[in-house]
């Protein structure tokens, strides 16, 4: 049932496309997978460059589109599987809300955590693209205290982009430790796919110090 | 041929939601508009709060669903209107090319620039989000040297947005004065619908002002 031809997949292990490969896990579907090596620094190689200029991870490949940044990534993946159900499909009421929580990640969530961590004099709230670091926390703990996932009964991709990256926040204490957070965490990343995809990059990532 | 109910658009004049106003413009459709104050502060209101808790604009409401943060604002808005051709449908090959390069809006270009015009000490590139401003800025004039828009040949959703943040950050000197861009910006805000959007926009201004 996947389309062909394959999605080719630029990962590299512990790092911001984990999210990714936890989707292609939880969607269950087959794909090619390129891997890079932070370490080495393989992702600035010219032939990776010509896949993201960015020489950052995660991109992919589907036929002759390349799509790089991790949530539009993500969305693509989810749309590309309608009849696995993980993204509210055109027309469906939640449809809006899964864009705007998409969104959110890398327009919000990311830049107030990587400011907050990096201990940087804040840019003014009316001027910031996501006010600043306190709201950002507060308005997602108060989206996942309805639960129990993002968009409330129904599971969708943004769990697997917020439950992987609110994971490595929590162990990096980028983010407050509250209760919401930790059992959002645990009830998105204990699912099947997910753990299967931790399972295999743990050992990728093994296989890169070797 | 609007869907039903309407779409209820949140905007202040001359603020982030300008873009969204220029797309409403563009695709030619009737929406009902909640003007808002940023000088008196009224995105500050329990009432707005309620609509979108990081008390930012744009946001829009369909239906019962709340949707906020430009970039999602403006995908669901082109996908809403699928007969105005402003984004590529599902299955197109430019579908992927359009997610990534709205997704990096707000992931990669308005940090960038923010942290640019507020001189602050960078992150280094291989955390942050964006790498670096020259790297992001570089990016993106490669891309729109290919032309004429964003994604080719094809004008969509994405050019407003990238038009007419352009126009604002070269009229403030928040990115380089690349000919390229003053192109683009020329090409895009110089459309019928954007035209329209900034004389009701300097209108509803002036309005504010008095
Ligand atoms: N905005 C990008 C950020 C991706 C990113 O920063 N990836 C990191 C890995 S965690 C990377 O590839 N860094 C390598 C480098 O910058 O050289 C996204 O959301 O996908
Ligand atoms: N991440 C948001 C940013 C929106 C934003 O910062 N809007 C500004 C207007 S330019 C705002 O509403 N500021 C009012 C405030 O912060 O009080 C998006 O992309 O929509």
């Amino acid at each position: 049932m996947s389309p062909t031809p394959y999605v080719t997949f630029f990962h590299a292990p512990h790092s911001r496309s984990g999210g990714t490969r936890a989707l292609f896990e939880e969607l269950g579907v087959d794909y090619d997978m390129h891997v890079l090596n932070l370490k080495t620094g393989t992702q600035r190689d010219a032939e990776y460059l010509a896949i993201n200029p960015m020489g950052k991870v995660p991109a992919i490949r589907h036929g002759d589109a390349l799509i790089t940044e991790q949530p539009a990534v993500m969305m693509y993946l989810a749309d590309l599987y309608p009849e696995k159900g993980l993204a509210p499909p055109l027309g469906d009421p939640l449809r809006g809300p899964y864009l705007r929580w998409m969104v959110f990640y890398g327009s919000c969530l990311e830049p107030a955590v990587m400011d907050h961590s990096a201990k940087r004099e804040p840019v003014p709230a009316m001027q910031s693209g996501y006010g600043d670091y306190d709201c950002v926390i507060r308005v997602l703990a108060e989206q996942l205290e309805q639960g129990p996932y993002l968009l409330g009964e129904r599971f969708t991709a943004a769990d697997v982009l917020y439950g992987c990256a609110l994971r490595w926040f929590l162990m990096w204490k980028l983010v407050p430790d509250l209760p919401v957070f930790r059992a959002y965490v645990e009830r998105v990343t204990s699912r099947e796919g997910i753990q299967r995809a931790d399972r295999k990059d743990e050992a990728l990532a093994a296989s890169q110090e070797g």
